[in-house]
């Protein structure tokens, strides 16, 4: 079997931390109120992206307990994503957190039934220029994270389909999630070779019940059903640079 | 194959909580006092719902290892789940316990087997609406919580099955529980692209033996013997918040 | 597939602690002292049960490093169970310790093979209440616990075997178990709906030689062998309670 | 299908610690010293085996991150192990250590194949005596340990096999091993009903270059190719009690 | 089924290490650069591998919550691996660290097809004795580590296969690999007997992109599709031993 063509654009990181309440409840207030008006100087730099030519970068409040904040960074460089990192890591903020998950992966769009060697004519049209350094839109106020294998278990094994039929699963899979066109939109990561998972999904929408709508429809396709395998769930909510104060009273 | 239609209600939080013991032991009994008022105060509001407009609050004494309390929170929107929990983390109670475990979900009702677009036309009716945002009965005393999947393994694949034998199984299901009405109330909740497993079941009853006997009774169903995968499970003891500052001598 | 009917007694309490031995061990001496006091007070006053109107509750060092006490304790309710482990949690000495396992389940005697409804008439006889409400023997020093559960995979799923078969099945195991009558004695507690595994196993005898022996032998019954799934292993040594001070020196 | 005939020599603890640095880093020069001269004097007394009428007791350095010294003991009675994990869990050394890992077990000899009856008629022959109470030699510098289960999983059911083909599956892979003799010796040990594995294999060599060769080799034996699970490699260096100060400088 | 004969080279240590960043924070400035400095002079040793008559060492900043630093070592003698670590566990700096993860194995080189017997014959040609003592080149930044084993799943057993039809899998698997020369460099270390999964793998280049991209086409090939289960993925970026006192800021 041939692996499909694909087209990588931005690297990702999904920062996760949470917030040590022990250490932290232990601080005097005015070191408190020195360390959120550190670390949000630095997320408001991470999101006007001053470190780097392009990318994006935004902050979630997570809910549930596994994690309290994430940082998604999208860079053109993994080295940038690393400084991005360790700039946060040296803020007095972080060292009252730990760090329950990270995720490594690189934006991915993946050329399923096209004939080889087509990629490269199609790289710089806008659309999948568009695709490969997307947007955040600011008005999504919710974000949903998880990561993803294909399963090679038996007869259910994924990476032993033939490349037709991978596509026309892929394909569907696809005309499921055009359903969700304007309430949901997605980033889609590849991560073989740069984290645990195969791939990481990234959805962003104003209302999270379209989450649960969209992964739920998603799991009775065939892909899903019979091929997919699921890591964590990560839900959470827009926070503006600005709000970290109020965020950590 | 096709989802079922579903109708979802309140969003639901489980928010579970385990008391450092060591740091608790060493804060003084007047600090104690303080910070077992404070939370007491916060969980009296949260019963009240004074923070929607709409919705149900409930804690619940936790029994074993695995957690000291939870809160269940029944709201219409997923931000003010946040909103709560976040009202909680900020507490000083809260900042000598950990966070063993959460679950974020939404009430939801399948409707297998019924004619597609019909959702609708009964998602006004005063029996759906009841469901889909229930009463949690003061004289339950005991509550288990459990997360669970369909499983998708080889020829055991829910997600596989056709509609019409998903339904009937579903049915049959049904039926066993009917034969606990009066005795076990619950909540089922969804919680795909929400959390890790794809579905929440919350059991309310005055005798936790029949925790024992409905989920027995059950697992010979061939819906749960065949396709169910169970998380952990979790059971407690309503604890009104004006016994709080008992339950932390 | 219909359940076996099952007749249930004491509810069952398995409370491991493991003692923080570097916060222990900057206690006062004198501290040390009083807080085993404590503990060994609240232990003999559960083994003799005054908290209820009847039970059992023993007392085992854990042998390894999963635990190092672990508190059996049975009663007719589950709230004297909780009271119990929550009076332990406000003794000066279980805030030097964490719990790293509990399990909660409840007596049960299971009817396979026997008519429907014929449990009722032989419950009030003598030797049925006494396994419902057993006696713990003071001679057996040790202690094996563990949870299982029955397999629902593929062509090995208990759940769906014919009822004549699984009762067949388990005639054969009993049987196995028999020619230890006299060396190892064992109490069969249920937990789905209560805990994560749906049975626990706690093995009595004055030679831990024996466990090994008849586990081993009845991992080659088909009921074990194509069924079961087991859970950790916990081995101890029967700790009264005024041997408390010398055991935490 | 019956189990094969075993015998069973000393019980086993392999009992792992790792050092706390944090907390180690903070006691004063004059109070390690003291602690590392105690926990000395507790192993030479172990290895003396002053405690019991027999047994062997070694001490190794553990290699790579899962724990730092493993104990391995061996003495006729499993409360003479637990006396000896309490007697070091009171030093002031283990307050500064957590114990990641123990296990355990029992000497076991398996007699598949062997006529039924006959284990007790050569039980007390010279050979099988020393291996049922085997030398632990000082000449090998390197120790392997691993705990592993049979499969029972679909047709890969070692405990449904029949017992000549057991038997032969075992006879073959004994040649494998007698490849390595005078290279590696092995002791094995028995767990069922007494830890989480079903065996523990410890093996010991001057060159740990062998311990791979063996188990690389093994792993292509039916027995091992498919029914084998194997859990976790412990890899360490003989460390005597007189080289503890050092060891921990 | 026999065996593939192996050659082996060097002993390797992937030794990961996790900054606790309260403690850290909480030691003044001055003894932060006493630290480092320390720990520098102790990489930079390694790396000059002045304890050994041959070998290397490198250091990576890891990228993700998985780990802060990885130091791989090669080395004749695992003792010499072992006084590596140890060596590193007495500095200062690591006192303020936890380790996360390592990995035991020694680099291995596999004669899959070849006759029985020629290892020997090879074993001392410059090219054999190249890949069995191998460089890491300077130049490349990146560092992918990843744990591997192969399956024994039911048909999918890749010790159940006959040697032909392993050899000619693994040279499909070589061909892919070989599109990547000078893109990507590679280290096959064994770990069977010496750490819990089957091999490492450890991957060099300048481009982390091409990860991705050998580990996605690689997976594709039937040896992976069907037979690899993959552990961890850990991603670091070159640090040289004068980098570091700016690393830990």
């Amino acid at each position: 079997m041939s692996a499909p063509e694909t087209l990588e654009g931005w690297f990702s990181l999904h920062d996760l931390r949470r917030l040590d309440r022990i250490a932290w409840g232990q601080v005097p207030r005015s070191d408190q109120a020195k360390a959120l008006g550190e670390a949000a100087d630095l997320l408001a730099e991470a999101e006007a992206v001053h470190d780097a030519s392009a990318g994006r970068s935004v902050t979630y409040s997570m809910i549930g307990h596994k994690a309290d904040l994430m940082m998604l960074h999208l860079r053109p460089d993994l080295s940038q994503l690393h400084d991005l990192e360790r700039r946060f890591d040296d803020s007095l903020l972080a060292s009252f957190m730990s760090r329950p998950y990270s995720y490594v992966s690189v934006i991915e769009i993946s050329r399923h039934g096209a004939p080889d060697g087509t990629a490269e004519a199609i790289e710089d049209t806008p659309y999948v220029q568009s695709r490969l350094h997307p947007e955040i839109p600011d008005h999504d106020a919710y974000v949903c994270f998880y990561p993803m294998s294909k399963k090679r278990d038996g007869d259910d094994n994924w990476y032993r389909l033939d490349g037709v039929d991978r596509s026309e699963l892929m394909r569907a899979h696809g005309r499921t999630g055009r359903r969700y066109a304007g309430r949901v939109s997605q980033i889609v990561t590849g991560s073989m070779g740069l984290d645990d998972w195969e791939w990481g999904v990234t959805l962003f929408s104003d209302d999270p019940l379209q989450f649960k709508k969209l992964v739920y429809e998603m799991r009775f396709d065939e892909v899903s059903a019979r091929y997919a395998d699921f890591g964590p769930f990560y839900v959470g909510r827009r926070l503006a640079p600005d709000q970290l104060a109020e965020w950590a009273r």
